[in-house]
């Protein structure tokens, strides 16, 4: 079994954004040497996401507003008692979720044609950082 | 480390549609001779899911009605603006998430009683891909 | 491949309850005397969710207040045909997730500062499984 891990940090300019990594991870792949496995995606914050979707302008707006719409900015949640603003970045990283798997086969990830890995900032211009293991042989 | 993959090809007949693939996950399971390790079960579009749940027609029903409402289907989203018309899917894909990590412990899936493994076609009436990868020992 | 499961019982005494369970994953890691892999935390019931997010009580309260306004306790849901009245438990359950991947590196779980692992009862007051299986070396 082999394990190689990486450390992507992220300092968006806006307090929400949206970054495809997958050039990052396809670079953990190579460094690993690793031919069958899985490799993590997952942000080590609470405010921030990861998914796989399209990497297509128009989507990433949708989602942007999307989930803006479900966990909006704004409200005063609870949260907010601790001095806090975030609340509604917290609520998005549920929604999106904040990690995902890809899949490893023959050396490559093995994606259909429009699968791209994103980050999902809610919460930026700050230093944030995203861990990309990959794990197999 | 032992590692197996699959691949298997839905086409529904409706644009959305709820399908139990436990037995097809059972089956790589077999076919691997993993005793201990992980199965991805992962949709290869960005207009699909795969969740786990309940094996009960009214509740496939509730997530159909319930996926629709917060991820509405008709409204113009900048997605359409390629002159595609499926920006919803794209959106209950992430509601749902697009994959699941079954447990596989002494050679059996490691699940409790009620869960099954559902494909959730949200954009059907074509032909589309879900990886099944098995890797343990 | 080492690999180590263990099934962690909760029987929660409000119907929606969220325990911080961060202190078994970290006890089933020092078991398996892993350095280097994986720890899957997983539901093993259809109405509860695992994530990952903030030890705060505020945001614990936010995130309760905000999955039963997106899955609504109450509705007549299909599901309830059946005699049961949990539809909105299976619902919240796929809103949050089942299930989280825990990255392991150098014998710890390799999270941020502020990363705790929930467990996150939707249906309680009865005798609940999760699933903590460590793979790795």
């Amino acid at each position: 079994m082999k394990s190689t891990t990486e450390y992507l940090f992220i300092n968006t300019k806006k307090p929400r954004e949206y970054i495809n990594i997958t050039p990052e991870v396809e670079k953990v792949l190579h460094k690993s040497g690793i031919k069958e496995g899985f490799i993590l995606v997952s942000a080590m914050h609470i405010t921030a996401g990861v998914y796989v979707n399209d990497a297509e302008s128009g989507i990433i707006q949708d989602i942007d507003e999307w989930a803006d719409k479900l966990a909006p900015k704004g409200p005063d949640y609870y949260h907010h008692r601790t001095g806090e603003v975030n609340g509604d970045a917290h609520l998005k990283s549920l929604l999106i979720h904040h990690q995902v798997m890809v899949p490893v086969t023959e050396g490559r990830l093995d994606f259909g044609p429009w699968q791209q890995v994103y980050y999902a900032e809610f919460d930026g211009q700050r230093r944030k950082r995203i861990i990309i293991k990959a794990v197999g042989e």
